[in-house]
């Protein structure tokens, strides 16, 4: 069983959070969600609904993969030393780091990404780039696998990121049947990124 | 201003809800989404992660657009007369009554889509098609449009649908951005369903 970390904060985007969950929800016997928070009460999304928090960042919980979502919040948050702090060390202790849209801005300011490869979305390409100078930033790409960094570019690449992590994890087929329950038409090559001119 | 009540339920199904609202909440000044339920403390979805609820099932307030996402809780579900009731009287006030995956099993069993083309997904296609005898299901559609009725098929399929009624309310091109920003590759034809054949 691996224990997946999903953070939360105010602000944070729905889909770069549930569509990833949705695809490790499949999976159930190998992937238990926890979502984690700086406070206990229900924390809003961009798009207003909110999401309950099952365990505090103040608790210490280790977990095997964390799934850092971006947002509109991120601007806020990237000023946020208490939540890069436990950022920095949730993902020492973690298998796999994972990060959505802007979600890999907040990556690069606790310093995770220096010297790896990694990408986020379009709309704000520059403004992370800002952010993490020592990394080495994928214009072109549905994602990025460096090590056990995973980053995604734009909201929706989110959904087969965490296809790519189910195919590391359980192999091809696992990803292929998560995806074809959901009536999704996965992109598995990381490489082929159809926003690239956007 | 059009208000969204997006119906939880134990075991609703992550992506059938927050997919849609991820591209209604892409224009806030249109869309205002409330999450309803018949109870206020959050809901658990099929996958885990908890639904804070902002709207009581009791207080009987009106939305213009009702979203009912599927999930495993679907099955106990079409027993509970009371929500049931609700369902119909919200779909009596509301401009537009939108389903994805088996939450079309809980419009079926409410009587809204007697004599009406109605989907569901393919995984639980012929026992939702049993809840609805005088419904004429679709199998092979990515969404189905009738009047004022909207049923998507598998879970995904509810993302596509969202766009197509934010194409209905304000145009292709505001359903052309809100896809663009997710990084969403849509499909923008409810008879193009590459799940028929599954």
């Amino acid at each position: 069983m691996l224990t997946i970390g999903a953070l939360v904060f105010p602000k944070f985007e729905l889909l770069d959070l549930f569509g990833p969950l949705e695809m490790f929800g499949m999976h159930p016997k190998t992937f238990d969600i926890r979502i984690v928070a700086e406070v206990s009460e229900p924390v809003a999304s961009t798009q207003g609904p909110r999401a309950a928090v099952d365990t505090l960042t103040g608790s210490a919980t280790k977990f095997d993969i964390l799934l850092v979502p971006g947002g509109a919040g991120v601007r806020h948050e990237i000023e946020n030393q208490a939540l890069l702090g436990w950022l920095g060390q949730a993902a020492a202790d973690a298998k796999i780091v994972t990060s959505v849209c802007t979600g890999s801005a907040l990556l690069a300011r606790a310093g995770l990404l220096d010297g790896l490869r990694a990408t986020t979305n379009k709309r704000a390409f520059d403004w992370v780039a800002s952010l993490g100078p020592a990394t080495h930033w994928q214009r072109r790409a549905r994602w990025v696998e460096d090590g056990r960094f995973i980053t995604a570019s734009g909201v929706s690449a989110g959904i087969d990121m965490a296809l790519a992590v189910i195919a590391r994890e359980l192999g091809p087929d696992a990803a292929r049947d998560a995806a074809l329950w959901a009536e999704y038409l996965p992109n598995t090559d990381p490489e082929d990124d159809p926003f690239a001119a956007d």
